[in-house]
């Protein structure tokens, strides 16, 4: 582990692009990514961790570039038969992907912990980046809405995310402890920077920074954090971030995103779209394309993020 | 269910081509299916029932005709992935049967019993003929071997039928009592016949006939009961019938199955290549052609065991 030099704070879809932008300009084994999973859950007897897949998956080039979670090259048999069968297909599970998820499950029950079951599959895949669950411990994204306390895939995928958000809870977070290696990774010698990449604030990246201990071990690394605003326009690319920080009273800006991470931030990395309202931040900011649609957009941008930071000191 | 006119004793695969072509020459709903469930077992955390899924898809149409397992136009893109992270691939399960595995264990853990589901899934699949497991209790096939006593699919796939079986035991079966519907379809008005398909005796008919009250539900039910013989020629079509006779010190012959099934029987059906062998069975024997090939096969060896059938009388 000594030899990670970037550790990426990540959540699915948006954040994965990055990290993958990342592996491909850094050598071998220098990026450990620390991965969201307050939106697992257990479906159809089957541990599901959407985000560490979608990052599995987009570092070891096997994700769906057309929708940018799942498999590419996926067939979908079980979800039609199981249609059929009255069974539940609200949350549509690939047949390749259902192997990963039922592997997985098969090997919890049997005592092995998340962080050790993901570093076997992303060495099976051919992943050299450090994939880490943020803890081994189970912590569960709860969403509360006017009507109810939703459990995040409730909220995002049965619901697709259309209830008002009052307040987002992390079940399970002040038991909960950084999954094997996190604190290695930050504490790693060779720890150049730490990003927080663009995925959703109050989603993604706050079960991460709800696991007791995550938060001193950044400020304690000597690194500089950087995030990389997931705002372009005001708006999301993908996902409800702006519906959300609307909802909870709060302007959809890369000012609020550079407040919500308060003091842990270095640098912010902001769109060019947003230029307008990236001041009063507070803190150095970088304006540059943060739309990533190509895999040269993805390189690019992890690039200019790292010599960003290269430039930046902790504060601390 | 009082419009029942044939209850059909089966396992799988050969058993499976019989019933078809019963369910073929009768009117719908006329003809009740009771299946052997020792063969169930619990793999990748699914309930699997192999030859109430091989006898459901054969009269869904829905069977592979190659391998007479499995579903026709399967994907395999769950195994492959299973295989690549290391999971346990020794039995196959094709992306859209695992769907039925995955639906059937969300309701058995639910509550809903056995037979309850699979009347459900075959009226979903528009199958006429019920469709019964032989008890809602679990009852497990253990084959015992010189080295080990093993559950039946660790014997028959994984091993695949190897080991040289010294005896057969049914666990469970002693605080097992006939699935919902199976005493009902015995005791029909209309019942004319009760068919043993050409199925192993020892482990897909033998389970059936262990399970209590079963044997008199089938002498108090007034009606003949002919077996179509597993054998043709001193072998079985598919599977090891013929060697697990000889490693018990049984004859691979009709006489032998004749003798296996004792006073149950009234009529016993039998191919054309064991007719030498056919004296001694000690009751009425019907000589024709027990290949089933074609559709048509199925049909007309239906069509001749019902007419056979039709000629005798209960001895009881």
């Amino acid at each position: 582990m000594s030899g990670v030099e970037i550790v990426a704070l990540t959540g699915g879809v948006g954040g994965a692009k990055l990290a993958l932008g990342l592996q491909t300009v850094l050598p071998p084994g220098r990026l450990a990514c620390v991965v969201n999973t307050g939106d697992d859950f257990v479906h159809l007897g089957l541990h599901i961790s959407p985000d560490l897949d979608t990052v599995l998956y987009t570092l070891a080039g096997l994700s769906d570039p057309s929708q940018g979670w799942g498999r590419r090259d996926e067939t979908w048999t079980f979800m039609g038969v199981l249609g059929q069968l009255g069974g539940e297909t609200w949350f549509r599970l690939g047949d390749g992907d259902l192997a990963l998820h039922a592997e997985r499950t098969r090997r919890l029950e049997i005592g092995q912990t998340l962080s050790a079951i993901m570093r076997d599959f992303r060495s099976r895949l051919g992943v050299a980046s450090e994939l880490l669950p943020m803890s081994d411990a189970p912590v569960r994204t709860m969403v509360h809405t006017p009507a109810a306390t939703l459990p995040f895939q409730e909220y995002f995928v049965r619901l697709r995310a259309g209830p008002a958000v009052r307040g987002i809870s992390f079940a399970g977070a002040a038991d909960a402890t950084p999954a094997a290696g996190v604190l290695e990774a930050l504490a790693s010698p060779a720890l150049r920077a730490i990003l927080i990449c663009p995925s959703n604030p109050y989603l993604s990246i706050d079960p991460i920074l709800g696991i007791p201990g995550l938060k001193n071990a950044l400020r304690a690394s000597g690194a500089p954090v950087v995030a990389v605003s997931p705002l372009i326009g005001g708006q999301a690319v993908k996902g409800p971030t702006a519906k959300i920080m609307r909802e909870l009273g709060i302007e959809a800006s890369p000012r609020a995103v550079a407040l919500h991470y308060g003091d842990l931030l270095n640098g912010l990395v902001i769109d060019a779209a947003d230029r307008v309202s990236a001041d009063g931040c507070g803190l150095p900011v970088l304006v540059t394309r943060t739309l990533m649609t190509s895999e040269a957009d993805k390189a690019v941008l992890a690039r200019t993020t790292l010599d960003f930071a290269a430039g930046l000191k902790s504060r601390r």
